[in-house]
């Protein structure tokens, strides 16, 4: 089996070579491709060191699937080309997350729709993979109505140049420097700011948006309302964010809790313990803590989840689909 | 007129000099008050320097007002010395805010119920000072029912000693060394913990418990509700909320924009301008931004709020509250 990794050189697809090496995803060739510039860049896959190949046209012959981690744009342009070679393509990107014609997959959540069939498939944005992680498995039980979230989002999340930018500035101001803002619409050292892409219609911004959007189609609740604040916050990597969700029943802390335990994806703490970025950064399951009733909504539940958006948000998440589709296929 | 600050020399006292100094607060001998081992420290105030002295029971002896600093603890062991030598005392610990007896106030939204006969005044949580001045006013015009709330807290929240830790910890980090962790439960370099305080029986926190509690005495709204989830953040100075509030009427982000404009201590940016953390460090007013219709609550409203929390949320306050009490005596 051939597999494509396009796009293989930034925060994402790093991550993508990591977690295929590691997963033991059945690939016996593995091209990693990158900008011209960057061709030719040894890039680690497990033991072994693979090198980064120009995209071309010809890069998808005979290849089974297509990874994809680059911008919409980008995607736009290379993902026909990759279909028209024949590959399985699953895609990274927000360029196909709202076409009726793609599934839109958290395997946890909803890979039972997969039938091997598909041809292209979208994995959502990162923030909603973490936060549907533990909202699916409640949504099945207790049908979720409405959530209000506010997100605290590592720069990872804005590519390998924000971890950088976080990194200089923060040095730059530890030594009283002036500090220089280029990847990120803010100073990101020892400062957070509400706004993660550009901004909606009615005063929402893009990821706010996608929250709510993409939550709709994964958990097939067309009515479901999502009310979001997105933040980056001065985090290297992982993904937090504080929810209060309302279900059609009354869900207490306990039952909700009993739910979480046996999901598949979920770790959970309880008592007086929780997660943080830290303890999410590098793992698969998204972790979910601080449950308890929520005070504003009768019935309602107020919890803290925290996830790697690089593995659970992103790279893992595109592995689980393809191996998902494998799996149909051979049966 | 004689002042004493008391604990003069922490995160909050050393805002109180200089926000004395700044306002013109009419002083002629100001005392500052440190603990045994830091007696005789030179501190800045204004222009000028002042020795911090020994807190004793004669320091009180013909003060007019005492602004006190110090954790709940000490500030229930010295306010009744200060009371009896018959200053007028400031209080910024949680000690006396839920006493019935004791006026909790934030000078903008609920000032105008001191007559200047009090002798104990608190000021409240500086999360609940900085997400009130701008609840306030809102809530005069439509009647608050209900806000969860997320919040972003600064280091300097939980002292002088969170901060330096910060500081050092990020350095040690960036140098790859192990980072040792002390003043604050969990690691806050490159990372956010969602516990503030210690925890109450239904699983949320004091801050989150204080930002309900406090609110509903402020506003004299005893059926508040307000579900929140009060996380620290690596951010030196400057609490953020994002907030989601309902009210009795109909909001609409037009009339709110337009209450908020015109209220006092709040600045409103609008469109797509916000603000940041460093944005308000070391501003007076409160920051609010990001108005919009909220997607869950039918006629709410979410919104972000950032305020200097050393100053608007504690020691600014607390100056209000003296100026005030002069005011209403002098008439």
């Amino acid at each position: 089996m051939k597999a494509v990794v396009v796009g293989a050189t930034g925060a994402v697809g790093t991550e993508m070579l990591s977690i295929i090496a590691e997963r033991k995803f059945p690939v016996t060739e593995l091209v990693p491709t990158a900008s011209e510039r960057s061709a030719g860049a040894a890039l680690r896959f497990g033991t072994k060191e693979v090198k980064a190949v120009a995209l071309t046209k010809e890069i998808f012959d005979g290849a089974d699937f297509a990874f994809f981690c680059l911008d919409s744009r980008l995607a736009l342009e290379w993902t026909p080309v990759a279909l028209d070679a024949g590959c399985t393509v699953i895609d990274n990107s927000s360029a196909y997350r709202m076409r009726s014609d793609v599934p839109l997959v958290v395997p946890e959540v909803n890979g039972d729709l997969l039938t091997g069939a598909e041809r292209l498939i979208a994995k959502p944005n990162c923030t909603t993979a973490i936060a549907l992680t533990a909202l699916g498995p409640l949504h099945r039980v207790f049908e979720l109505r409405s959530v209000v979230a506010a997100s605290y989002q590592a720069a990872s999340g804005a590519g390998a140049a924000a971890v950088r930018e976080l990194r200089s500035q923060t040095r730059d101001a530890l030594d009283g420097r002036e500090t220089e803002t280029r990847a990120l619409p803010r100073r990101i050292a020892f400062n957070l700011f509400p706004q993660i892409g550009g901004f909606v219609s009615d005063g929402y911004t893009e990821e706010e948006d996608k929250l709510e959007k993409e939550s709709r189609r994964i958990l097939d609740a067309p009515e479901l309302r999502v009310s979001a604040t997105c933040v980056r916050v001065p985090v290297e990597r992982a993904h937090s964010v504080a929810l209060h969700a309302t279900f059609a029943e009354r869900v207490t802390p306990e039952k909700a809790t009993e739910t979480l335990r046996t999901a598949s994806g979920v770790r959970v703490l309880e008592g007086e313990d929780y997660p943080t970025p830290l303890d999410a950064d590098g793992g698969d399951d998204v972790l979910v803590g601080r449950i308890r009733r929520d005070r504003v909504f009768e019935g309602g539940l107020a919890f803290w989840v925290v996830g790697d958006q690089l593995r659970k948000g992103a790279a893992l998440n595109a592995v689980q689909i393809a191996e998902r589709i494998l799996e149909v296929r051979g049966k």
